[in-house]
């Protein structure tokens, strides 16, 4: 049997913003002949998330720059449509790197099997996957958060952000969300509880986003960064003695001001009065450590005592537009296509 | 007996770099009436280094700010003249924290007794004090140089820096000094040995001072900064997969830049792509810690194995215009006072 598939090649390199004209739309025709322990899997959910733009730079970022003429490589989850491994059968959720494809051939090493009983599968591109892993060990292992600290938490209702806030209450941190708007801002407050939210939209000069941080906060221990930029300038002179900086991600400078950075104030005597750290994590560092991230956060999440914002497009041509729409702060949480 | 006593009082609060003028000098007599447990001193040697000029500050840094009004406080070397404490007799060697003033009464719990057999006296303010401890556990703590490593450090031909590099050449590092000119980029390869010297005076440019740097270095694994400013942020971009960044000074803004923070470009998503770590560390936070170094250091002093460089200022009108000649960068290694 035959399936019409539909693939998203990349192939142009973004200057700034990201949009259909860097991919092209291509359909086939993809048989099920499989080869041994080869597993045809058919994408129900994908994922966009703000690491594929870094990828997209022509200059090695943390890895060599995603190749052009590719099919653009991202999270899915998926259903087994046939199966030529003892390992999955049809019918079966799965969690692939696939790519934004309808369809791919996949060695069953390359995917995770999933109970839909557990949690919803989508909670596999989400909270308990690599967003989730993100918000865990960077928070975890690089934040060392203790009860009491002031936690500072960027992007906040995002994917990663939101999780940290709340893994950052459950370890008895007072929290303190920023982010764009009045709307963001209240689920920060009303939804997951915490502790304030400053929205910088509403303080658009450093002086007065500083100002207003620093009456939020009273002095930052743990910041966790997830957008870089002029958040970030207010938020560093307010470190307090041994403060631990996380660097998960700098979205503010995804599209173009990686590759040509704009200026800020040095910093870094501020590093040195309080004798603070600055530490820069990825993902893919804790991979050998996702059951241990599971163990504790999978049963929080089937008791319900973790929120996990979902924000859904339709249509697989959406996607290139989904993507871009990351960096316009718009949505809540997790941003899925359901293609 | 009465003793006449020399004192630079710090009476105003410098705005760029500091002189005379930010002083008094005052002379007065002091007797030898002594408490119990107390020491008077002469003081015969007395530091002068860049964390001075931090605490002139008005604002709080790692500290609050130097009081007006009160004698200058700094590291001394001097020898017991009287004493009515059972731990010290005439003639001692001792450092103290006395400050900028010829003579002090002291308890005998604030001083340290020295053997000039075992090492020169003047090394309680160098190699074997604090601008030792600040370079060793700077180094080894933050810094975790492995063998192999490509160490780079700015202000080598320092104080700090000096020995950092020489500590480094003995874990095992490839070790690149930055220092400006070229006797001090000399002094670096010839009688250090270092692997590599770069001129940052023969770069005037960010671009061409980090050509240079990565022509030196081929990627930076730890980065030992005393300096800040240009030199860092030529650097920073340089670093490799989980680089650890040790922020020791940042000599290049203190007399100004600290209180109105000049620009530079944005560099925490390298920290991100490499996975790096920055750290600032001040030599009191291992105070407690001292003999742990002197167990390893002072024997390689006595053997003769650690060059530590001394520059000598004499006289005691002299201490205001040498402290501001530390941010001239006119002296090799360990400037000193003698009084």
């Amino acid at each position: 049997m035959n399936y019409q598939n539909r693939q998203w090649f990349y192939v142009k390199r973004p200057e700034g913003r990201v949009g259909d004209e860097h991919y092209a739309l291509r359909e086939s025709e993809l048989d099920d002949n499989l080869s041994s322990n080869e597993v045809l899997i058919r994408a129900r959910i994908v994922s966009v998330d703000p690491y594929i733009r870094i990828q997209q730079h022509e200059r090695n970022t943390y890895d060599v720059p995603h190749p052009l003429g590719i099919v653009q490589r991202a999270g899915v989850v998926g259903e087994v449509v046939a199966s030529a491994s003892p390992l999955f059968k049809q019918g079966d959720w799965v969690s692939a790197y696939s790519g934004w494809q309808l369809y791919a051939k996949c060695h069953h090493s390359e995917l995770t099997k999933l109970n839909p009983d557990a949690a919803p599968v989508s909670t596999a591109l989400g909270v308990l996957g690599m967003p989730g892993r993100t918000a865990w060990f960077g928070l975890m292992e690089a934040g060392k958060p203790r009860p009491g600290d002031t936690l500072v938490v960027s992007g906040a209702a995002g994917a990663v952000g939101s999780l940290v806030a709340q893994f950052g209450k459950r370890a008895g941190c007072r929290v303190i969300g920023i982010a764009g708007g009045p709307d963001k801002c209240a689920f920060l407050t009303d939804t997951l509880k915490l502790d304030g939210a400053v929205d910088y939209r509403a303080h658009p000069t450093l002086e007065g986003l500083q100002s207003a941080l620093q009456a939020a906060t009273g002095g930052v221990d743990v910041y966790f960064d997830n957008v870089g930029g002029m958040v970030t300038d207010a938020v560093i002179p307010l470190i307090k003695r041994r403060a631990r900086i996380v660097i998960c991600g700098a979205i503010a400078q995804y599209d173009g001001g990686l590759d040509t950075p704009d200026l800020a104030p040095r910093f870094l005597q501020h590093m040195l009065f309080q004798r603070a750290t600055i530490q820069g994590i990825l993902a893919r560092d804790f991979v050998h450590r996702m059951d241990e991230m599971l163990q504790t956060v999978a049963p929080w999440v089937k008791n319900g005592e973790i929120v996990y914002q979902e924000t859904y497009v339709d249509g697989f041509d959406a996607l290139p537009q989904a993507l871009n729409s990351l960096f316009e702060g718009k949505n809540l949480g997790k941003l899925l296509v359901r293609v």
